[in-house]
């Protein structure tokens, strides 16, 4: 049990919030842990089932005397979340997110933060489709990457405090540049979501299958789409219109990409087509060897007789 | 214990025959199980770890007095395995196969069989990302759908036998016209795995992220396009092959779906992402209802500590 912060704050109480919540718990991380949300009706509840020690009907009230305030809110309002706080934050708290953007982030927070704060970006790669405050579970971050954009000038210090923090929720850690955190990201998170969508609207709309063969069939593919299609909209939205230049030009190298295979389809290349799947297995070997997936068939999803 | 076939004849010695073997064996649905597979060292692995009780050089000896035929390989080699077995098959034999495209399957192999015999094509909604004779599972088939695409002239009796063989291995039956099997099929699986091929392809040329980079960061959406990107590459390559016009259908109402949500990034409309996003999390919804996935986060997948 190494207590790192004496009172954390957790602003906005979802899947992230509330696996941080209970990760922080089970090694003794904080002293205190006391969020905000904008919803009545989620701070209730938060309170209701233990994820937090208490919350307050304003973030401004809940930051006063933390010693880390974590931003766990939807990338679009981080900028008036921070504004908001400034005026309350401690002497030498340590501000950060989790968002899944980092340079819109930094954009839009550090100008607000005053001198005696220290604001640290992260971003925890790990999710689930699901959200809310009940979301939330203690080994969510376990062997999953969270990645650190720190500013230049930031006090080492307070950097490395944090990452002891998500090291010990259970997280690997990493640092890298806004931008380039930016770029990997809409390579391995935001275009990937993006197709989701964009395929599970596409079936939704066919009128010439129903509804009900797409769901029933789903099994052959489609439904591994889905899980990432049921992700929040408003964070994803958020991520879209703040992530805008990385994902635009990786969704023109998939377009690209895609144009070619379908041109390989209608001349009946079989052998482009072959050598381009052929190379696509040994990279689902390394995620596996990296420990970033199950080798399971079904990812271990069984159906069971009567299900 | 139901015993449906006297001798059963499995062509190709896969995923999908394993698991047939294995689920046949479970519910006692067959006498004797015998195969055949072109490469030398599967019919020996096949034999050694009990997969058939025999197996064949040939396709022309494992099929002789056989009930029952099941073609287990490539699209693009049905064809040529049906005229060489022809000549071979047992009066009142039932041929059958679980190819994923129906049509041009129909169109290869039905000319080819003689009139004493009943083909009936099906197409079992089943796989993993593994390959091989080790790779099969009694289970694969349960709670699955296993569609049927027999021609009108085919006595009914020996489509329903077939499709209790069905039942009995675990999954659910269903009836359709081969042409509109093609289309949900492109809709619900063949779309769906070219665009995660394609996806897959654009990450790992992309030279600005290292690959390290993309496998280490792949939970954050990626690598559940890497799971289907796995897929056996000649099944793909035939499946896209023989599904030519519905694919192409598909993929023109993805990349214009695709370009107006691309168009909404651009632009920065946030209101037509979020409509967007809302609409497909239904989907997913429905399918976790009808038990063609599971409700656990990460699929039930949670990584431990020290993996």
């Amino acid at each position: 049990m190494t207590q790192l912060y004496n009172k954390v704050a957790l602003i906005g109480l979802g899947l992230i919030a509330g696996s941080m919540a209970k990760a922080m718990r089970r090694a003794g991380l904080a002293g205190e842990i006391v969020g905000h949300a904008r919803s009545a009706e989620t701070r209730k509840t938060a309170l209701e089932i233990g994820l937090v020690d208490a919350v307050f009907d304003t973030a401004a009230e809940a930051v006063k005397d933390a010693d880390l305030v974590v931003l766990c809110v939807p990338v679009g309002v981080m900028g008036s979340i921070a504004q908001e706080i400034a005026p309350h934050l401690a002497q030498d708290a340590t501000v950060s997110d989790v968002g899944s953007v980092k340079k819109a982030i930094i954009d839009a927070v550090q100008p607000h933060m005053p001198d005696h704060v220290h604001f640290i970006p992260a971003h925890p790669l790990a999710g689930t489709e699901h959200s809310g405050p009940h979301a939330g579970f203690a080994d969510l971050f376990n062997n999953r990457w969270c990645l650190f954009t720190p500013l230049p000038e930031t006090d080492r210090a307070y950097v490395d405090r944090l990452k002891q923090l998500w090291s010990e929720m259970g997280a690997n850690v990493e640092e890298m540049d806004a931008e380039h955190h930016d770029l990997v990201l809409a390579v391995t998170s935001h275009t990937p979501h993006l197709i989701a969508y964009t395929m599970v609207g596409v079936a939704d709309d066919l009128q010439r299958v129903a509804n009900k063969e797409v769901i029933d069939f789903s099994a052959a593919g489609f439904r591994d789409f889905t899980r990432i299609a049921a992700s929040d909209p408003t964070m994803w939205r958020d991520v879209f219109l703040n992530n805008k230049e990385a994902t635009l030009e990786i969704l023109g190298r998939f377009t690209e990409e895609l144009f070619d295979l379908q041109r390989a389809i209608r001349r009946g290349d079989g052998e482009q087509l072959f050598d381009h799947f052929t190379r696509t297995r040994a990279i689902r070997r390394s995620i596996i060897d990296a420990g970033q997936d199950t080798n399971a068939p079904n990812f271990g999803r069984y159906p069971k007789e009567g299900d």
